[in-house]
């Protein structure tokens, strides 16, 4: 029953993997449940729809990347 | 006021309707706020973006679809 | 693997069961995924932790209860 | 490390920015904690994943627009 | 129909109030959607819940407060 | 900027750092963001507010515990 939800940058398919695995195995192991209970969301979100400490990150990065 | 998030796969346009509408009546029913102040949202999710269990759905379905 | 999440004011045991079973079967029948796989959760909300329209609920509803 | 999320409709650039900023500055200023712990998330709804009242919003609005 | 959460802190009833009016009227603005149609959820979250930097805030805090 | 919600189960202090610790340096690790960036979130639920299955946990563990 646990669901955790992840809102970061888009990953590639074995880093989406690698996050799930990982996620889910710790916390089934922390909580005692089953993994097969346990569901795990990617989010994605990108620098053109979140903001940090005030300011898009779109506008925080650019020029840098 | 009360408003409803639904995480899942995409539906065509009829079924969007109908799951709306039965979510907002009975909740209305159970709760006793008048329709007009729920929300629905539907937020698309694929098996590219979801795990269950550990494994991400589009390992679980592959070769099954 | 399907997740509802429900914000709104508690409800007694009985209408959280119906809640959830009507939830669940409506959604089940037009995603075509079993129930097993879903998930609703009940998320509280008061009228103090809540504004509607620039307003804070307990606002809006004082002298009226 | 306080939190918003934002679900509605997209807003051009620089809208989005003054959203961002303003409610980091009005959070940051009720809270005592400094901006730079605030991250704002704009998560896209449109008319056709979200209801109100019971009817989808691409329904609603048909016709008017 | 937009909804706005907030995850932070528990404020006292005049901030909670502040804070919703600031984001209903700047989201209204930006968004050209009345006001009415706005809520918000304050969604209280303690030290004792949140980790920022891979650190439980209640041990971040724990002899400076 | 990422965030994680966790929904599941009350922990001990010590399942708390150790889930907020494993899941904070996995992700960080896979997206190669720095720790400092994230923020994870418990976000408690029971077996009163939470159905699998279309049953509430409290009746689908009664007799049980």
């Amino acid at each position: 029953m646990p669901t955790i939800f992840f809102y970061g940058p888009e990953l590639d398919r074995e880093k989406k993997k690698e996050m799930i695995k990982s996620f889910t195995e710790k916390a089934s192991e922390l909580t005692g449940i089953d993994k097969a209970a346990f569901v795990v969301y990617l989010r994605k979100s990108t620098h053109e729809d979140v903001g940090v400490g005030g300011t898009l990150l779109a506008d925080k990065f650019k020029g840098s990347g």
